[in-house]
């Protein structure tokens, strides 16, 4: 068992990669502490922030814990809020974009197969 | 893209497998809806209410969205509440017991490698 805890919104650290605006993560499980096959991580996108467009071959899941975001994956757009979940498959485009007026939490997993 | 969402407790199917008690679930992602490479999954464990003693070959990832859990992994034991998030390696034999006054609900990522 390895356990390990989320933070106060303050203790985050900056998500600074290219195209990322008002981003912060935490790392929770990765190989580098315990899992073997999926990652998991928390993001916090401020008001105004996005995430870059980005696309790759691991899949994404999504669990939204507050606030409100714009999603797009491939030609698709979607608002998502608390308690929404979504599926991002491998290959497919996507962005995640704050237009509220309140930071967005979620947690997102991705596999290493 | 895939959508799907979370529901309010009442909304949750029980989870009656053998040795589980008072435990509910909701299944988000999993290869019938979505993902191939991992399932996503909440559960609620209403107070008094324990899952059973399992163990597999595939890993847990386990973020504790409200409540609190005793949780018992191989012979090591903890307390997780709330923010709390814990890595169950494959083959660890465990159990969540639910001994506080309140439910206590989770999401839980398993994966298919």
């Amino acid at each position: 068992m390895y356990l390990t805890k989320d933070v106060p919104n303050e203790e985050y650290e900056p998500y600074n990669e290219p195209g990322f605006e008002g981003v912060l993560r935490r790392k929770l499980l990765n190989p580098e502490n315990s899992s073997k096959q999926f990652a998991l991580r928390t993001y916090i996108i401020d008001p105004n922030g996005h995430t870059a467009l980005d696309r790759h071959s691991h899949e994404h899941g999504v669990y939204i814990l507050s606030g409100e975001l714009d999603v797009r994956v491939g030609d698709r757009q979607a608002i998502v809020r608390t308690g929404d979940v979504l599926h991002i498959a491998s290959d497919e485009p996507h962005q995640f974009i704050n237009r509220a007026n309140e930071y967005a939490k979620f947690l997102c997993v991705r596999d290493f197969a």
